[in-house]
C-alpha cells in the first residue's frame, strides 16, 4: 500500500525517529515521508516507532491501497528531489 | 476532494499560515492538516498561502477524490480529538 508518514517527536527522540522512517520511506519534507509499504513492513515500522515514542510524541499514517488515488502537489521549495522521483 | 495539507514555514511566518490552513481544513497535527475541498477553495486557499511564503518555505498538498480511498491511523498521542471528529 502507499503510506504518507508524519510525526511531531520530541527534539530529544527526533534523529531516532527520522533514522528509523528513512530506513523504510521516503523524506519528502521536514517531518513527512512516502512511499510503498507491505503491511508486514508497515507492522514492522509500527512497532519500532512505538519503541522509539514517548509522552506527547504522535506518529499520523495515511494509507492507500494504490498511489495512483492519491495525487501530490509541492507549492515553492521542493525539499527533496531526488527522493520525489525515486 | 480530500485533502491533506503539511507546511514547512520559516518561525517568521509560521503563524500566518496556520490561521489561512485553519480556515480551509482541520488541523491533526503540528503542521498537518485535512478536509474536503472544492477546487475553487483549492486554489484561493494556493494563492493565499504563496502570498505568505518566502524562500525555503513549502506546502504539500495530498489530493485524492475520494476519503474513503485513504484510511487514517494514528500511533500515539491524538493532537486534536475534537477536528478529527468534525
Amino acid at each position: 500500500m502507499y503510506v504518507i508518514l508524519v510525526y511531531d517527536m520530541n527534539q530529544k527522540r527526533v534523529a531516532k525517529m527520522l533514522k528509523l522512517c528513512r530506513r523504510y520511506l521516503h523524506w519528502i519534507q521536514n517531518s513527512v515521508f512516502e512511499g510503498e509499504l507491505t503491511g508486514v513492513q508497515l507492522k514492522s515500522l509500527k512497532i519500532e516507532a512505538k519503541e522509539i515514542m514517548r509522552g506527547d510524541d504522535s506518529l499520523i499514517l495515511f494509507k492507500s491501497k494504490d498511489e495512483r488515488w492519491l495525487e501530490k502537489e509541492v507549492v515553492g521549495e521542493e525539499k527533496n528531489k531526488i527522493d520525489n522521483f525515486l
